[in-house]
């Protein structure tokens, strides 16, 4: 069991911020991504709908045999990660849990805000994780949905992205958040230029290294962290033509793509 | 036959805006409109996806009992609609040979700007029209990816979206263009700012006016036009909830959506 790989799936490009963050903590695994881009966005879609696309993207992961599940979309952890954890034999994690935990671990005035796709924040499963966590923190939440596509036009420094991010960000502000979790996975992004609208007094929580740390811990509980060195170059499929997916996801992992495979799931 | 209704199709709300022109220049006329809003958005997807989504969404309609089929999607009117044409048997009309037709007649110096999603700008689909009805046109076109998402945030007048289109137009402004191409079904909302910003020497064509106007003297043409009145009221269906459609499309049209069902047609 544990030379097989970690199963990563996302609906787009988004997810390849926690497959860097595993790359970069735990660089003896050999990982497969899968990006259901032909149906891209999740965040706008109804919960039965993601609910779906989840299922059939987890049972697309297990069919190459995957050892461990990571559920990289916010959308998909927000609505379908109990259903994927009870139906399947293998760990499952998502990317909510471990942000809403790094979350509590840093503010100190308890007022939490979170940042992420309509779906996400409509779910309420940050709050519902942070509330869980600790009963007496306050949460603020906003969805920004031109942040995600900000991020793939390589937007992410533009004056335009900033004016969004003050638009979006003020209300938060006004709260007196300590802290801010980006809620989703393709927010890693735009960190920089979040970090200078919110100032230095507030940290951001970014969950997809929240996420790489607990896959990592949960391995090593599991009894599952690879042995065999060095990891093979990571396997990615996706549901559209791979030419995008290439472009932009080579910007998010700051390297070229190999091995991108187009698959379908419905 | 002529009592049947009109198909229109669309990947998501877009196509609103062509249902809002049809019924304003042909009131007399029941429509179906069908939103692929599942799978939405179809510009940054691939041409054999979309293609594959055109025929799922045109055959549902047909299931309908349509009489004539409008594809309200710049992106499936640019990769599907000879293979639409060909293989049923009602006429299709897209929005971009009609949208082409009327920059044509607009423009005095024969420079012309396009504007639309990425995947209607990768397909050269306008610049063939264009030069198809005029060789000696010079087009120039541009990708908007973030005029979707800030048409659907309802921030078409918001400062982002001014600094967006300046950014996106200022390369068209500078090849002294006279014409702008609305290519994508969203854009008619962000009409106003987009004249401020590209300032009074430059018409804008709305392609789903021009659409509009191009099915009404086809159903004429083919003896099509419906005699009885009133028309009931359009008929909705989307491939998923119908919640977020009802929301946004109710600002595209200016009034509230009833009478919304979810189909599946995968």
């Amino acid at each position: 069991m544990p030379e097989r790989a970690i199963g990563i799936f996302d609906s787009g490009v988004g997810g390849l911020t926690v497959l860097r963050e595993l790359r970069s903590q735990i660089p003896d695994e050999p990982l497969v991504y899968l990006g259901d881009t032909a149906r891209v966005p999740y965040g706008t879609k109804s919960s039965s709908t993601v609910l779906r696309y989840a299922h059939e993207a987890a049972r697309f992961l297990l069919d190459q045999r995957v050892k461990f599940l990571v559920v990289a979309c916010n959308t998909a952890s927000a609505v379908a990660l109990n259903g994927l954890a009870e139906r399947y034999q293998v760990p499952v994690i998502g990317v909510i849990e471990p942000g809403a935990r790094r979350a509590l671990e840093v503010t100190r005035n308890g007022r939490i805000g979170v940042i992420g796709t309509e779906g996400t924040i409509r779910s309420g499963a940050y709050e519902r994780a942070l509330l869980a966590g600790r009963s007496d923190v306050v949460v603020h939440a906003a969805a920004c949905p031109l942040f995600v596509p900000l991020a793939e036009e390589g937007w992410a420094c533009h004056e335009v992205a900033r004016l969004a991010a003050h638009a979006y960000l003020a209300p938060l502000l006004q709260k007196k958040i300590d802290t801010l979790v980006l809620g989703c996975t393709h927010y890693p992004l735009l960190k920089q230029m979040l970090q200078e609208v919110v100032g230095p007094d507030v940290r951001l929580v970014d969950s997809a290294q929240a996420t790489a740390k607990a896959v990592a811990s949960r391995l090593g509980e599991y009894r599952l962290l690879c042995q065999t060195t060095p990891a093979p170059l990571p396997r990615y499929f996706v549901t559209d033509i791979p030419d995008r997916f290439k472009r932009v996801g080579g910007a998010f992992l700051g390297k070229e793509l190999h091995g991108v495979e187009t698959v379908s799931l419905d």
